[in-house]
């Protein structure tokens, strides 16, 4: 951490900023610039208060030299992490397709769209029993029975599954779900990051709606923290001033995350665009700028589905997906095939 | 609803569209533009997914006539809801003031503190015993041993205590805090909300970062669809461009809140600003906006604050926001006193 | 456009309501929901403030029918616009590749980066005369020298060339520069844009950096007015709240101004980025998203360029990026040859 | 300027950073941390690309240690700058407020509502003739002809006019204009801001829309590196994803753009809320804020304006909102009446 001082700054003043700073058992290294005194610490500087350092009437301002998240860095582990879930693995160069209903409405729906997926190259399958919505009048998922009912899709087709978690108190409930997914609204609920950290199970975090890359780096850390390695980043989707779309993609999300951490990461572009014709296109881009997978709304009967039914496309729209994605895939970006890297 | 269907629609696919409807039990009344033709939905159009309709291929545009929130509205409500808290109330006329630290760190701080802040005038205790924070390395707060220790304050002084649940299975340890506080990064943890919906304590619901206010008073909606109309609701800045200040106050929000529900409306210049010098400005600003109180952060020593020190102010400090606010109270903005309210 | 009226409207008000739209020369087909009354009204309603409308005490809401735009709104106008520049053209099937400099530095360094980009396949030549630039200290380019100079190059190479107008003043310099470009801060810079309008020139437009489809399609609709019908679109990055990247690139803006507008689009990832090592994966999303098009900075020694030389990428890696689009381009999205198109 | 060196940095790239920063004139300072090497930076940094320094393979960030605004930057220019204008003077504790009609119209409606305006206490006029519209078929003003009429007010009333200019070429007709407004659109439009610093004229800049503090502050430096300190700072709204008002007032930018700057900052209620009324709320908690003055926009018949009605306030409403604010003022936050300051 470099901490720059003001002009000139009042010596009583300093020697109590170094007196408070070494009783954290930070070590001072001083250096004098021609206008501007810094400070570089050196030492365990996470007890810093790096908001309050910079408030000192002393301090022009503060920098921080390393990352804030240590596990989930790639400078730290330079190997791509390899998660292996079921019969498959996510990350390391698989391309992993998690499909699926938004919400899981019945067992024949399910298996009917578990069936149809698999069929196209589907490595997973996606369906949501808890679901977060902005109304306490809409659908909330069938819950309990909606988790029993995906198991079931699971037995019949060997996929494995991915489904939501909304609180601690479900989590007895996930022992034979594969994949544990936690939604972009509770991106910073860390309780359940915590929580999430001690259970070996593979975890998806999606991207919050405004949060940065680093802020999803440390929601990962947060589970990292806890002894749990399996951390799976999702895209999808982030708020901007745009309306023509729900949310905004943002691609460049998946070179960049991929320099920083060494965690796979997949696109949704269904939740990101909202709108099934888009799938298809920003399915394409996500394969083309390098991303590890992709997650994607199917169902039978868009029209009728419970929730989010605008941005599922049928079975038929997933198999013209896979096709155009499959083409995409042997050119894609792959940073390790770069000089640069 | 009004759907406004696109020119010359395909009349078979009408016939679906007004089919689906009808099986939904809504009533259609169509009316015929010179360029569009238009439908009219009445009946309870919560189950229908807007997404979905927007996205048929015959479908222009979809409007909604009422906001989605009914017990939080004004329209359905036209008196200001007051909240009694302890001997005090929020909302209503009443001007509330919390203050106290972002963390409990002894029993002899927060004692301190909550006899300093009383004797200025705050109406209530804030302090934090479990803390959100973005790095799993950070302080997390002293926990179950913190409410303790703020209960303690609330013995010694009478103020009725606020403190943040960062997740349901704390619940029990809430039986004695006046105020529930539910964070900005828990704003749309719904489990969580429809949780407090059934403890009928005072619910004190902090604006997400990125959330609009359509999207607060959904989330007060949560809390009020199981059966607790006791929701205060907390402007503590968003998310925008400017790096100046940690967040950005909007403090729109003040009037156009309390235009739009029932509910009273609190401002924390402290969050919203992360600088203890703008907490005066932004404190008399919110209260000539018209809000219904403050909450504040004071630590008697904020160079050794455990956390957000950078943004607590001494006691001192405090008693001089307290002036002016007093000094600015009788001239603040009332829309009861305006015409056209 | 739609007018929704609050329940029980006062009567005077909608009669004053009415006799003022019909001094407007609108025609009104009121019609009579179970709750609230609507008004829809036809004629020329580009003339009704809808904000003021909606700002009245009976008014609910107003919802607008018709985009806002029209001469650039591929409802009126199915076929995609195929612009000639030089001996190439943009849209309706070419890919266009644009390269070149930030800003012309000398005769050399022009004519040296244009032989190169051309010989690796770029179809126009880039380079900025003069130079927007946030500080007033800061290199503002070579202006008027810059243009004869880039012109020598064009001369040189054959490549059509692409430069920005910053004010109207300098519009009798463009006489033989090919396409003009309006910047992301001057794409609101309205008299400029009505000038352009009646150049006959290509314009290529740039989104700004926190506007919508929607306001870049009016800033195209702008230049459409006076008669002049050849826009290119450019989506170059937004702002938003991340900072590892200097702006986000907006894909899905790709696809969804190709359905909005029949004029060609396409995207520059350097300045998107603002990072070298990027520009390849955002080219290859870009192209497999179905862009008609790249505009990409090349500088023979980014470590020199007088600007922006941190995402200007070498010949040798855009002969690399232009391989790697080049083997995405059969596979990447093409509306027309999508079933829903 | 500090440049954090990665771990370890390859010898011979950094044998070439350092010999190309002395080619530039920089002194280099080297310090060794415990983990990192720093280089201290000092000479004129203003010619080194802190994007490209950042880019390099050995360079881990960059720092810069001065504001890239001098002239308008407190640090150099302690007291307050007071700008007279006509027989009023703005900042330095003077409370300047500007009021009129969006539009010029005609010169009843723009000596009437002078008048008016004049009675209530308004210390200059304000009135639209070039107007800035999304759309290129809404009203865009009277243009020349708007000019002479708000001229015929200033002569009628004596009040000092501001009013936009949208364009170089019609700076000739602002001759007699007493303060030139730049739209927020334009804030950006450097060539603008280049030959207002040649005016002497007192240049009021309204920040745009997704524009930080510190973008505003390099614009005045535009026009005060030409030799022009007569730079007005104008709050007036920020795009959020908040869709209730127009735009977010960012009142905090009151107290903080005042802490940077030397410059008097004012703040328009009218278009950042774009609702006639929550001028009134807005305008008390801006004065209470610390802000130099307002710009509120008035017009005898909102209802019939031809731009903008719907955030218009009546002559009655602005002296009820002139009353609020005079009350408020005598408590308003003054930082040169507080200790830290």
């Amino acid at each position: 951490m470099i901490v720059i001082l003001k002009k000139n700054p009042e010596e009583k003043q300093l020697q109590n900023l170094m007196a408070w700073l070494k009783s954290l058992n930070i070590t001072i290294h001083p250096s004098e610039g021609e206008t501007h005194k810094v400070l570089g610490l050196v030492g365990d500087t996470s007890v810093v208060d790096i908001d309050l350092l910079r408030a000192l009437d002393i301090v022009e301002d503060v920098k921080r030299v390393q990352e804030p998240y240590k596990n989930a860095n790639r400078k730290f582990h330079e190997q791509d992490t390899v998660i292996p879930v079921g019969q498959t693995t996510v990350g390391g160069g698989s391309f992993s397709v998690i499909a699926g209903p938004c919400s899981i409405e019945s067992e024949e729906q399910v298996c009917l769209i578990a069936t149809a997926v698999k069929a196209c190259g589907a490595t997973m399958l996606r369906g949501g029993a808890f679901k977060p919505r902005t109304s306490p009048y809409a659908f909330q998922g069938l819950r309990d029975r909606g988790l029993t009912l995906l198991l079931e899709a699971k037995k019949l087709t060997g996929l494995p599954v991915v489904t939501e978690i909304m609180d601690l108190s479900q989590l007895s409930l996930f022992d034979e779900v594969d994949v544990i997914q936690v939604g972009a609204r509770n991106m910073q609920n860390f309780e359940l990051l915590k929580e999430l950290g001690h259970t070996g199970k593979p975890i998806l975090i999606k991207r919050g709606l405004a949060n940065t890359l680093q802020e999803l780096l440390m929601s990962a850390e947060y589970v990292m923290a806890g002894g749990n390695d399996r951390v799976i980043l999702c895209e999808r989707g982030i708020r901007t001033f745009e309306t023509a779309t729900r949310n905004t993609l943002d691609l460049s999300a998946v070179p960049m995350l991929k320099r920083m951490s060494h965690l796979p990461v997949i696109v949704d572009p269904s939740h990101a665009t909202g709108l099934s014709w888009m799938v298809k296109p920003m399915a394409l881009a996500a394969t083309a700028a390098g991303a590890d997978g992709l997650m994607i709304e199917v169902h039978n009967d868009p029209k009728r589905a419970l929730c989010d039914g605008a941005q599922s496309i049928t079975p038929e729209a997933f198999r013209d997906v896979m096709r155009g994605v499959n083409a995409i895939l042997p050119h894609a970006y792959r940073p390790e095939k770069e000089a640069h890297a």
